[in-house]
């Protein structure tokens, strides 16, 4: 009479639809913007929100925990089997910064369900995905008839993800024997589109600086003294053309070192994906595709690294015009990294292109931020074939592989517990990361609710 | 028992320093911002106080006229002999932009007298300039005890030069013959320095743009998409990068059709001058000096075109970061033109290399503001030399020769009216046009009184 594992999880999860999407709407009305001081006080909120909610959902242990910066969140379900091997989910509560004037239809921060979907700053980055394991565990346990997990469950959701986790590594560091796991779950990433599903199986790394030149002491009038002194937004503008060759390599010398090459495989892999540029340019919302000479655009995206301006700005932006020679300039450039680059050495090697070509009578200020280092999951760990077992009971699909263009701090969890990490993400590229109208597809995140409720029974099989 | 007619000048300026000085900071306190559209009904008050005040000076004629933007003012003042000469003053009543938080010591509105400065917007450009020549032709009737001037005097004084005159040339072209004069004096330049007292003898031209590029549709995660669509902010910089070979020549193809060479007489004339490079990079509050190759700083400022950024911008220039690609990025640029450009053509030179340089995926718009054409001041005319001498019977010193490097809208009355253009301004490079910290030196503007108390006998007698 009872149920197969999967239609029971699928039943359980129907079941606490509404309530599940009502309590993510309340969490996405915090504005946890890491980034914006403004909004300290909002992110503290979504930490408190959270620690309260995984005791409601069963965690005996539930803490919020400090940090030098924004309070992370920890979370502990023992399982009742000695001999169950520990995971440790990871996702972050911060979200991105966020305006209606960006573009957004509605209140980035008054989530609505339109056309089977959700809207709303982090529904998918990246709140829904961390939000998903709550229903997700439940389910689990209901299918299954367990007390607890088939697994040691751990969960840490930290609160600077998008301003780069700068406080991150200290407090894994810090914690790493009550964070000590066997594998580590991120979910913070995406899948191939809504019809498949994927298993990422590397991040890219990510170094960001802010290279800020100073000219004339004010802003000088350009009839008077101009063609006759240097201008720092030319000259911001000249940096920014020198950072790629004619091939769309990054011209900073050092940059590559240490590049870990694409294997056949790892492009035989790529290839199996069912990419369409005209389809993925739409997904951009890019009128052309662009890049690295000699690489396919997945490649470009997941597996080479790049420079990107994020910001430029100087002199007079108004309206009209100010015939000024500005008094400064700045722009805000982010690399990514692939496995085998060092942030250090990368900043280092920025640094040093910087400054040898900066020219007399113009001064310059170069900041980075804390960087994030590439990861890349090892493709024969069974840990990873548990993940796609778990996704294809709950897509009832074939899981592809790919990898992620975006960084994360999965790599520090790699380096101090010194355990695989894993990726399961059920966001899309459509749903707007760090865009206006972010949003998460319900299918997909009822999806991953499932996976996760599968994931425990198929990680306890297969580290066991 | 008479003063000679210099000393009574002199008196008669110094026994109504007070009153003027009032006027003047009332006349700054007036915000007339012509670029920003919410100072319109500014820029109408600055007229109408302007239009009273010449009534109240004497002049019998003194109108507020009208055109598609902001309103100029005209007035008249005929001398009683018939064969006196015309002579129309130019100037302004707009200013430029200023906020407190561009790095003015005081509120830019409203005016303070420091160490013997008048700090303000627009104490030098142009209001101080323009009013030099209220008192000055009241000292010139007092001490030649005439009751009308030695020449038919015309003033027109128009509300917006800082957004390039766009209505200029029409109102000149509609009103031609209320304007029709037999020499034109531009009182909106400046001198050598503080103990230089030098005539302008020709202004550079000016064509402005705003280059707009737009890539994706919106902003897009710079780690999905990073590395492989094309970044307008990126493309706005190698535009800007590319406006200017390794020489510090514009590179743009055609820029240079028709440019006036300096001549062997016009270098010595410059050559003339006590150029201290050291001196100047300080008024310039600039750290070196740099532009085209093979031309002295005062060639490159006064006889050579340039093209320099105003402002750049896109993408996120806030706090902290935010790892997009911008959907757009824009520059403005401004193209200084010299003596023999034609600002069509030269508008013209710039789309279509801007245009050629833009890559497939991104936008463009590009758009110009009204030019202002270059003008050079005939260096044989006796009207060079009678402002010369009124300038050394003020300054009781030899007057040397400049240009300058600014524009204005002089050869639009050169063509129309069909007269030379003098200059008369007695500026400095230190009063931070169009900066933080506006100011005019007291004892320079009554050197312009005098000045012009002065030139109406020297220009009817170098007319007659
Ligand atoms: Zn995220
Ligand atoms: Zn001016």
């Amino acid at each position: 009479m009872s149920d197969t594992p999967d239609s029971a999880v699928h039943a359980y999860t129907e079941r606490h639809r509404a309530a599940f999407l009502d309590d993510l709407a309340e969490w996405l009305r915090i504005p946890s913007v890491s980034a914006q001081p403004e909004h300290e006080g909002d992110v503290r909120r979504s930490a408190e929100w959270l620690s309260a909610k995984l005791k409601e959902t069963g965690f005996p242990v539930a803490e919020v925990w400090e940090t030098d910066g924004a309070p992370a969140v920890f979370a502990e379900w023992p399982s009742d089997d000695p001999a169950a091997p520990t995971v440790l989910v990871y996702g972050h509560h911060d979200v991105q910064p966020a305006a209606r004037e960006d573009g957004w239809s509605t209140e980035p921060f008054e989530p609505v369900i339109r056309d089977g979907r959700m809207y709303g700053r982090g529904a998918a980055d990246d709140k829904g995905q961390v939000f998903f394991h709550t229903l997700g565990v439940r389910a689990h346990l209901a299918a299954t008839g367990r007390t607890t997990p088939a697994v040691h469950l751990k969960l840490v959701v930290e609160g600077e993800e998008e301003s780069g986790s700068p406080h991150f590594r200290a407090l894994v560091e810090q914690h790493a024997d009550r964070l000590a796991a066997d594998a580590v779950i991120v979910s913070d990433t995406g899948m191939w589109n809504e019809t498949t599903p994927t298993v990422c199986t590397g991040m890219r790394g990510l170094a960001e600086c802010e290279i800020e030149l100073h000219g004339p002491e004010q802003d000088i009038h350009s009839g008077s003294f101009g063609g006759a002194v240097p201008n720092p937004a030319t000259e911001v503008a000249r940096l920014v053309a020198a950072l790629h060759d004619t091939d769309g390599r990054v011209a900073v010398p050092g940059f590559y070192d240490g590049v870990a090459e694409l294997t056949a495989t790892e492009r035989a892999l790529f290839a199996e994906l069912p990419f369409d540029e005209d389809t993925w340019l739409r997904t951009a919302r890019s009128g052309a595709a662009s890049g690295e000479a000699g690489y396919s655009t997945l490649e470009r995206i997941w597996a080479r690294p790049t420079a990107e301006v994020n910001g430029i700005g100087g002199g007079y932006q108004g309206a009209g015009s100010k015939t000024i020679i500005p008094s400064s300039a700045r722009v805000k450039i982010s690399f990514r990294l692939v496995a085998g680059q060092d942030p250090d050495h990368v900043q280092q090697a920025v640094q040093a292109w910087a400054e040898a070509r900066v020219p007399a009578g113009i001064g310059h200020r170069i900041t980075f931020l804390p960087a994030t280092r590439p990861c890349l999951t090892p493709l024969d760990h069974p840990a990873l074939r548990a993940v796609a077992r778990a996704m294809g009971r709950a897509f009832g699909q074939k899981i592809l592989f790919t990898r992620e263009g975006g960084s994360g701090p999965a790599a520090d969890l790699q380096d101090v517990l010194g355990a695989p990490v894993l990726f399961l993400g059920i966001s899309v590229p459509s749903d707007g990361w760090h865009a206006p109208d972010e949003k998460v597809e319900l299918g997909l995140l009822f999806k991953g609710v499932e996976t996760a409720a599968h994931l425990w029974s198929e990680m306890a099989a297969a580290l066991r």
